[in-house]
């Protein structure tokens, strides 16, 4: 497959792949349109197969030990990858002093770099320099737009004629996005004309046309590029749903999250993608996850939108758990519940097809 | 009393003064402790006292015409106001154009300039050359902080030991702030010591010390400066209670709200403040604002958080219909319900002393 918009990447990873700071790698290396990842940097996993390594799946994507070992891979296959992106999503999304130095490598490689962290390269003199001598670019994706290019809720959203699923969670980095885009492929198989309406940097690194970086807008302009992206969408694509993936979770102390979605998206319904097994919010020790007929209530009575199905994470589960636990959240909640990561959308996408005559 | 931290200023407001466009002017002339406020412009209403207008009671502030006319009053008092307020909420927070010819008259008269709108002063480099060769400064309040001063939540807001009451709102624009500072200072008035924890800029206008602009926040920081600011207020001023003041309201579908205070203010109880007449979403007309009961609900199960009183601002009534709305909203609610702005704060405070047991 070479139909990637943005071509050949790769991926920076190093000391994060296969920790919950290489996110936004473990995204790229499971599924991208937007590019072709050839390989991804960390020296801790140097020989070894990028979906191996997080999914027990080979995808046939190396794990490299430098950038000049990736290069060195690339020009004996023929394929000179153009773009370096730091995949790591490092709490606060900071950027480590010691990739500054690969980053350099990369650009005096004639590489454009692409990162989604919150220390933003353009803003750096010395790499602005470098740059510039190489004729390439760098992208920061987190980087807010200038003011006058943002908008404000002003309710066109009520012209939206298509259909639009959200899909919330119960915590952050639960899996929101993985699910959408199973949903978004399952409906597009059967014939839906379906788009996803990114809402984080790794959703439009994968290919999302239609995204936005919530975490990174101003406070006050939410609602209205939320609004915005999805009824751009609309009258671009003319599409039969929309599916809007969400960030954070309703009830997460550090990331409350979702609300925008719910009242700006207005959805006609929502699939909630839970961890059974998870107890804490992730990151916040001490924090317990409220019980699942609890957000769904709370998602319910803040916006009188439906929950209509959970989808979940198997983290922390034997594989014979699984169906256990699916059902158990069915007997508990009255909702269709899966696994789709472990057994594809089919099911569920049959679910949704009636929800959305 | 002259005992303002930043001296006499006048307040711009042209074509705003009693309009939901005027929220920051409104603020200003009702109540600061870091300006004393000296004339509003607004050529509408000129010649007339800005208190009587708002309020219906006399505050003997003047409203003006013109910048001259107001400079003129001062020199008449022998009081020199050396700050010009952008007293102007505009939807969207843009400036009008018709302001600029002011705001420069006002650098051109020695005046520093503060604004709390989205569009940045201090970003206009005509109004900086003014500026700087008049020897006058531009503060832009909704001026983001840079990234590396900004918080992410961290749960040191466990370690805050003080009482915390939330002021809420069914809309936006609805008397949140005034009666956050009613509470404020109906609890210092009883012997406790008492702080406002400001979210806009108003609040930060009329002296609240431990205040953040919530809404020009970048979203991954509104959780962590909201814990930062409580927990400052907490270790700097040992306070008893601390009053969170409420953005926007939870419903809402330009500016869902509130979420973030519950979440990571961890309030004690909620306070919430509620138009009983007003039927839609304030700028959002065919938004109908859902039922107080329902809003109640919504917060209480979102955060397992209660609200204890009912607050009303008593737009579109008869002095008479007052109490018995007050009463009516009693007996739907449960809850005890005031008009503070009304009839004072006295019977509010009696029932949060309990509370704060």
């Amino acid at each position: 497959m070479n139909t990637s918009i943005d071509g050949a990447a790769i991926v920076y990873c190093e000391n994060a792949f296969n920790t919950p700071n290489g996110k936004t790698a473990h995204g790229l290396v499971r599924f991208t349109e937007r590019y072709k990842i050839v390989a991804v940097i960390d020296s801790r996993w140097k020989g070894q197969d990028a979906g191996s390594i997080i999914d027990g799946i080979p995808n046939h994507i190396p794990v490299v030990d430098s950038l000049s070992e990736a290069l060195a891979l690339s020009a004996e296959q023929r394929e000179m990858p153009k773009t370096f992106i730091v995949g790591l999503a490092p709490d606060g999304g900071r950027l480590p002093q010691s990739a500054m130095k690969t980053i350099k490598e990369a650009l005096r490689n004639k590489m454009n770099v692409v990162s989604g962290l919150h220390d933003f390269l353009s803003e750096n003199a010395e790499l602005v320099g470098i740059a510039r001598q190489n004729n390439c670019t760098l992208l920061d994706i987190r980087k807010p737009l200038e003011r006058n290019k943002l908008h404000f809720f002003s309710g066109k959203i009520e012209q939206v004629k298509c259909k639009k699923i959200a899909i919330l969670g119960t915590d952050s980095a639960v899996g929101k996005r993985t699910t959408a885009w199973l949903i978004v492929h399952g409906l597009q198989k059967e014939g839906f004309k379906t788009e996803l309406i990114g809402t984080g940097q790794t959703a439009w690194l994968q290919g999302a046309k239609y995204s936005i970086v919530l975490d990174s807008l101003v406070n006050d302009f939410v609602s209205g590029e939320i609004e915005n992206a999805v009824f751009e969408a609309w009258r671009n694509e003319k599409p039969d749903v929309l599916v809007l993936e969400g960030q954070g979770s309703l009830m997460n102390p550090a990331y409350p999250g979702g609300f925008e979605l719910l009242a700006a998206g207005r959805p006609d319904f929502v699939v909630l993608q839970h961890a059974p097994k998870r107890l804490e919010y992730d990151g916040f020790p001490g924090y317990a996850i409220q019980p699942v007929d609890h957000q769904i209530r709370a998602i319910e009575t803040i916006s009188g939108i439906k929950v209509k199905a959970i989808t979940i994470n198997h983290e922390g589960m034997d594989k014979n758990e699984i169906k256990l636990e699916c059902e158990k959240l069915h007997a508990e909640t009255g909702l269709p519940t899966f696994d789709v990561l472990e057994y594809g959308a089919a099911e569920l996408i049959d679910i949704l097809k009636n929800e959305l005559k």
